[in-house]
């Protein structure tokens, strides 16, 4: 089978929101540094996950966001994702202490940093996609093991 | 639980491709007119399920698409339905007899006359955003048996 998520990049003055995620136990994502995102609940829309996600990992209510693509991960190890990616610009609320919240550490990192963070492969290419397109996109990434073997954007294979 | 599908509405002078869902037993779409699709496979992405689902229902191989929305279906008597939305406007091949294909019957209908067939309620108004609105599109839509009770676009509550 396979599950949907969301998964969020809240940006401000030139950085995104990371969270280093090591504080869960067997997390596929252990000691990486993601979004803000997790898995839908029942009956929830993409828009509906992806705030209820943002509320309980950081405090903050969005109010300016965009769909900006679908990514579908496939893997020799974890079941099939489809992961829907979302940018925010606009929030209420006070954010947590970044140490407070369970998923991670919090961390304002700017852009061109978070290249250099121990990320996924595949990650730095929908990283990039939300930096330079502005249409939505549908990405599909394979992963044997830790690496990245294919990728797909809008049904075509890219490079990697 | 829930499932991931796609829906493609091929264009052609003016025309969508429907098909009159008269052929399968227990079919949620039973005697309503659709477009082309059906559920994911294992690992497939979105143009991946899109483009096997219409050559095994048409016959076509599909050259020329767009992911045009997600669609989130909720109803209390079906499971939740993620439906990933494109259109189309080229192909190769020919097209398998309207009456050939097991799923239903086949057949190019004026996009006006679409609206006047039986079709769902909510499917009235994505396919009116298909023609209307060039950027992608989330919409949830919320039926109580027939009857569509809610629907909202990009997060926010639209009149029905």
């Amino acid at each position: 089978m396979y599950k949907n998520t969301t998964l969020c990049y809240l940006e401000q003055e030139g950085c995104w929101l990371m969270m280093h995620r090591i504080k869960k136990k067997n997390d596929v994502n252990q000691d990486k540094w993601v979004g803000i995102g997790g898995k839908f609940e029942i009956g929830e829309s993409p828009e509906e996950c992806l705030t209820r996600e943002v509320y309980e990992e950081t405090g903050l209510n969005l109010t300016d966001y965009r769909f900006r693509g679908v990514v579908t991960f496939v893997s020799d190890q974890w079941e099939t994702e489809y992961m829907h990616l979302f940018s925010a610009t606009g929030w209420t609320g006070e954010m947590i202490d970044g140490d407070a919240c369970v998923e991670g550490k919090l961390e304002w990192v700017p852009k061109a940093d978070v290249y250099d963070l121990p990320i996924w492969q595949g990650d730095k290419i929908f990283l990039h996609l939300l930096e330079t397109r502005p249409e939505f996109f549908s990405l599909k990434l394979v992963y044997h093991g830790e690496a990245l073997v294919q990728a797909v954007l809008d049904g075509k294979t890219i490079e990697i």
